[in-house]
């Protein structure tokens, strides 16, 4: 499996559908890091433009995997070590495709779809089973702006759950893909 | 559906496998009550003897319900009114008795299988169609202690991706379990 996931700062949404550059969530570095260890995924990379940004989320990584955080807990070493942080969309999909020796299929995802027909669950497994080359995209905020979804080779069906609610996190609705897509 | 979700914070392990009260993590509250939202669920308690830690999570709740954060975001005020606070799993389990006039059944969850056989995801889904009230319990900190898989009815059969790595959040493993019993 040559699965890839990014969690984008910007370009996204604010709550006024203005375009910003969202904070960095520490609580989304473990989480997402924990869910790429769990399901076979190369790299998390944490995408923001923003220095200081770049900076607390490397300042997470070098505590959990080489400073105090690494002795104190092995396991959380072994997720953050899967972390990068990348500066822009374009640059990651340029690493990956570097190293990859492939250019990465860019798959998107948006709790209210916004392009239609989406990429079923079953379709983007079989994808990944054909070791694809993906890098499977979640935004922060209010979710990713139009451009991003311009570069995009496939948006993936939204997340439903029991009603039609479609508010989770993205912490949620990554756990929630990924399981999806690679669980057993 | 009568589906009800506790998140316990006593008695759970710490790291070293000692009985604590853990604290409230603001973010299990958020994110529990969207997930709550989203799949259906009751209620989501959120279960602490400490009375300082029911209070913070009885702010959070003011808040975005009734408080500042009810305007500026309707859709979080929806999710959280689903949030209640209970001091032990045992008040929890008679709330819901008294509610739905039935005693509910008690699944609880571990990432490492501590019973066997566990309950399948098939054998839940199959209970909650059937219509039985159900508690379905998550622990916090270093997981639920012995106890309280003595009361429970069921353990769960744990998450599984695609690699043997076993530790998700609490977040990100209710996030999973609820796809599983409660998705579309």
């Amino acid at each position: 499996m040559r699965l890839y996931v990014g969690l984008l700062h910007y370009p996204v949404y604010n709550k006024n559908y203005a375009t910003i550059a969202s904070a960095v969530t520490t609580f989304d570095l473990h989480d997402g890091s924990r869910l790429a260890k769990t399901y076979g995924v190369k790299t998390f990379y944490v995408i923001t433009p923003l220095e200081d940004q770049q900076e607390l989320a490397r300042r997470v990584l070098r505590h959990w995997t080489v400073g105090y955080g690494a002795e104190y807990n092995r396991t959380r070493k072994e997720a953050l070590e899967l972390m990068a942080v990348s500066p822009s969309l374009d640059a990651c999909m340029e690493e990956i495709a570097g190293r990859e020796e492939e250019k990465p299929v860019l798959i998107v995802t948006d709790a209210a779809r916004k392009k239609a027909p989406g990429l079923t669950y079953a379709e983007a497994k079989t994808m990944l089973r054909a070791d694809k080359v993906i890098l499977l995209l979640f935004g922060t905020a209010w979710g990713l702006v139009g451009d991003v979804f311009e570069k995009a080779d496939y948006l993936l069906d939204p997340v439903e759950g029991f009603t039609n609610y479609n508010h989770l996190s993205v912490r949620s609705a990554a756990a929630i893909i990924l399981d999806r897509l690679a669980g057993r």
